[in-house]
Formats: C-alpha cells, sequence, structure tokens
C-alpha cells in the first residue's frame, strides 16, 4: 500500500515518520510538484493541488487534514466517484468549545474593562451578568456546533441552534432551514458560526443577518472568513447594532496587515486557531482509516459532495 | 415574623423592596447602628456588626449573603446555639466555573500573546496546547469546587480535587487529607483554590506549597486572600516557578493603590467577582428557607461552626 502526503508543510517529516510508525505496512511518499507519479493507493492533503489528481489516477480515497471540506472541494476536476474523507473531531471540537467560550466570557462579564482597570489601578465592580441577557445561538449543528452548544448550556446559557436540517439537542432549542432563520436570529445575542462553507453558506453572514440579532449583539466566527462580508461587519457595529466580534478565520489569511479589521476595540482577532489540528489525535484516526479501508472495512467521514460538506 | 436585613448597602431597598414581595408575611426592618432593637426573629447578614447579636436577643437563625461563612464567623461572642445558615450556591458555582475556566484559557491557549499580537498587526500561530500538558487541581470540593472540576473535565482538561475529606467526582481523581496534599500538589500545574477560609487553611498558599507544584505553574485562586502568602507568591513568580496568578480575593479588599500586585504581568486582579450574587436567586433561597424554619420544616446550610465552614 502506498500513502502520498501533500500538504505544504516544510517539515513533512513531522508527519511522515509518525505515519510510518502508525501504518508499518505502507510505503509512505511525500509530494513533489515536480516528481513522478508514485501511484499511490491514498492521499493524506491539505489544500492540494489539482495536479495531484491528474499525475496519482490509481487513489482508492483522500484524507482531509481538518474537518472544513471546502479547500479540498476547491480544486478543479476532482474525481466525481473519488472518496473525500474529512477528519472527524481529532479534538477539534473540544477547543472550538472552549475557545467560543472563553470569547463569550470577555463580553458578557467584561472582563476586558477589568484588564484595563487593572493597568489603571482601578478596583471597580460591575454589574453581575444575567445569563439571560446573553442568549447564545449556534448556526450549524455538525459535532463541532453541537459541542460548542452543550458546553455553553451547561454553563446555564440560554442557547438555541440553527441548522440546514433537523438535529435534536438536550437543553437547546434548535431550528432547521431558511423559514426559522429569522426566528432563531431574533431570539440571539451572541452569534456563534460553525457552518460548513457551502455555495448556501458563503456571505450568510451579512447586513440582513446582522440586523435581525438582539441588540448589542455579539459575533463570534470560528468557521470560515468566506462567511463573513465583512464591511457589513464593520457597519454593524459602526451602527451601534453589533458591539463586539470575535473573528477567528477571514477571506484572506493571514489578515492583511492594512486591514481595518486590526484596529477595531470592538473586533477581537485570532490567527485561526480556535481548534488546532493536534497530529498524534489525527494521524492515529487518518491511518486507522486507511488501514480499514485497505481491508475492505467502512469508515466514516465520507464527505457528501453533492451538499458540500 | 420579623426579619431584619444587616448589610452594608447603601440602598438597602434594593433588598428589601423584594423581601416583602417574597415574603409578604413578613415585618422587614433594616439595621440601624443607633435605633433601638426590633425583636427580630431572623437577620439577613453580610459582615455583621457584634452589636447585632447583642441588640437582637430573640433570633432564631441568622442567614449569610454569601457562601463564605468566614466573616459572620468573625463575629466575637457569637450565640453558640443560634443557627448561621449559609447561602448555597444560587448561580454562584456557575459563575465561578466560567471564571475559572477563562483563566485557565488564559494561560492555556496563550490568549494574552494574541491580543498583543493584535495591537501590532502581527498574524502568528503559536504551538496548539497539549490538554496533558496543563493538569488541573482544585483544592476545596464543596459545590463550587466540584462544580469547577466537573466543568474543566467536561472540556478534556485532566482534573484532580483535594479536599480535607473524602469526595467522588466522575473523571476527577480525588485526595483527601493533609498526607495526600503532596501528592496532589505534584500532579498540579494549574492549581485552583476554592477552600473555605479556616484556620487550618488560612496561608495554605504558600512557599511550600507552590514549591511543589509542576513548573510553570498557574494559581488562580477564588477562595480568599487570607489563603495567600502574598510575599511568596511574588517570590515564586520572580523564582519563575509560578508562571502566571489569577486573583480574585485579596487580604485587603479593595486592594490598597500601592500594593505590588497590580503592576505585576504576571497576575491578573480582579475585584472580587468572579461569582457574584444574584439578588434574585439569592432572595428567593433565603426567603423561602425562612419561610420553611418558621414553618418547623428543616432547612439546609446550616454551618458546622465547629468545623468553620
Amino acid at each position: 500500500m502506498k500513502v502520498l502526503f501533500v500538504a505544504g508543510d516544510p517539515k513533512p517529516e513531522r508527519w511522515t515518520v509518525p505515519i510510518k510508525e502508525l501504518l508499518p505496512e505502507a510505503e509512505v511518499h511525500v509530494w513533489d510538484a515536480n516528481g513522478p507519479a508514485v501511484d499511490a493507493d491514498y492521499a493524506i492533503v491539505w489544500q492540494p493541488p489539482a495536479e495531484l489528481f491528474e499525475r496519482e489516477t490509481r487513489l482508492k480515497a483522500v484524507f482531509n487534514l481538518g474537518a472544513g471540506i471546502d479547500g479540498l472541494l476547491a480544486v478543479p476536476n476532482l474525481p466525481p466517484h473519488l472518496p473525500m474523507v474529512r477528519l472527524e473531531d481529532a479534538g477539534m471540537s473540544v477547543q472550538m468549545a472552549e475557545y467560543v467560550l472563553h470569547q463569550l466570557v470577555e463580553a458578557s462579564r467584561g472582563m476586558e474593562t477589568y484588564r484595563e482597570q487593572q493597568q489603571q489601578g482601578v478596583w471597580k465592580i460591575h454589574r453581575p451578568i444575567k445569563r439571560s441577557e446573553w442568549p447564545v445561538g449556534v448556526m450549524g449543528l455538525g459535532h463541532i456546533g453541537k459541542r460548542v452548544a452543550r458546553t455553553l448550556a451547561d454553563l446555564d446559557y440560554r442557547v438555541h441552534g440553527w441548522a440546514r436540517s433537523e438535529h435534536t439537542l438536550d437543553k437547546v432549542t434548535t431550528y432547521a432551514g431558511a423559514d426559522k432563520l429569522p426566528d432563531f436570529l431574533g431570539s440571539t445575542r451572541v452569534l456563534v458560526n460553525t457552518l460548513p462553507l457551502t455555495e448556501e453558506t458563503r456571505d450568510i453572514l451579512n447586513h440582513q443577518l446582522f440586523s435581525q440579532l438582539m441588540p448589542g449583539a455579539v459575533v463570534i466566527n470560528v468557521g470560515r472568513g468566506e462567511h463573513l462580508v465583512e464591511d457589513d461587519l464593520l457597519k454593524a457595529i459602526d451602527d451601534g447594532h453589533v458591539a463586539r466580534a470575535s473573528l477567528d478565520v477571514f477571506r484572506q489569511e493571514p489578515l492583511p496587515a492594512e486591514h481595518p479589521f486590526w484596529q477595531r476595540p470592538e473586533i477581537t482577532i485570532t490567527p485561526h486557531i480556535s481548534a488546532r489540528t493536534l497530529r498524534d489525535a489525527t494521524l492515529e484516526q487518518i491511518t486507522g482509516k486507511i488501514r480499514a479501508h485497505h481491508n475492505g472495512q467502512p469508515i466514516t467521514g465520507i464527505v457528501d459532495t453533492s451538499r458540500g460538506y
């Protein structure tokens, strides 16, 4: 069995060494843009070049090094019947949940104010938070969205969720489909986006959506930069309808130095770190699935390419 | 039935109006330092003056406006058989849990670094956190300590707990008694103090304790200021053995303007806000207990004065 590693890491051995340990039966190759075909059976990829699929024609499955599959699906002329397998959790949803909670607490409990007070040597207690004033709406109820919703609900926040299709969660009111989006937004002050990026969801965080949120809204985007219409967010902040935003993803990453987001005190920027791929957990999952697939066993996480996630 | 409200709030009507609504059968008085005895049946107190117990000799029970009872027990000549009732939760443990998680994430995920980077317009991704490198030890396994431990364990942190007596918690290793304190400390990097303040626990966060923590330790004190030997913390930070501290409580509150903690970048100061008493929930609980006690029914939360909490 031949496995091809295709990701822009300047030190691919950080990946290929553990892959060989976890999958000793495999011959492991690193993608060489100028090299010959290796006739790989499986590819492990992150944002692969289109040439991969022209050159490697014997692939039985492609394993994506992340949960979001949009970078892979953006490759032109993907072989139509080649199974694409997303990374399933591998420690990411819990990171996302704690990141979102951290940003929510920054807003709901005014932690920035207390930091500023410390710098000025000021001891001043502010009004305690009432959780009823901070209802949270989670967009996207996949593995990550569910984990975020559950964590916040466990901490007694009022949480509701919205997704394309029906979902059921303990302690979380759920809404399904475009018809129910206005109801969902109207009872949301803290909006958390965990949607997959598809043609349907691109630009979904726009002026019309922001205007339906409760006043003093907080927007937390841990989905994709392309979900957000950036100018619309700036306008909603200028209008005062959105009070704060915490953004971990951007249309262009790294965020360009001249981008207006950097200097906005209402916007918290993190460099796409809300959930990091943990190499050990990731490679254990992927090599386990490669072995299973090679042995003719079923595997989970195969992308529905018609749906886009 | 007469109820006496004894707390230093300059606007006591914020409390007495809802008390009257919740307990219409009661005659509600506000403590007047120079006034006569009102022959109260019940007192609702926060750090009451000693004169209360000299003047009001018909009290059947005293209700404390907080979970920590040390301020009440510090009053000299407390009537020995008068039931003292602590506030039980009333929304405080969940606030404490989210505060602790927020401070833990500040440390474990380097959120301050990302804030500084944003101010400089720098996009730089740091090494992802491995939860195995951030084992958490919770001191005190009362209602609050248990809630803190459970919240962190649910987010896949390794959590263990220490208390004077044996406790059992899901997913949390527990240690009991002074003999087991070294084992507990030796496997703790993030120390969270939720202990009650007693003669046994005063000054427990001292040089000897810090030296037993794992290197790069983080100290989160949401107990009482008197648990912490302040100079010992500064020395442990100067030594580099303690990397950070998040302090919500202090020996003197408000923390004096000249206190060295204010200017330490390794110390996060908040003005005793990790868990705020929520007036509605507090008064519902206390008035419910007053009515029950008046009707001869049993009530929970009576302090064991020999134990001190």
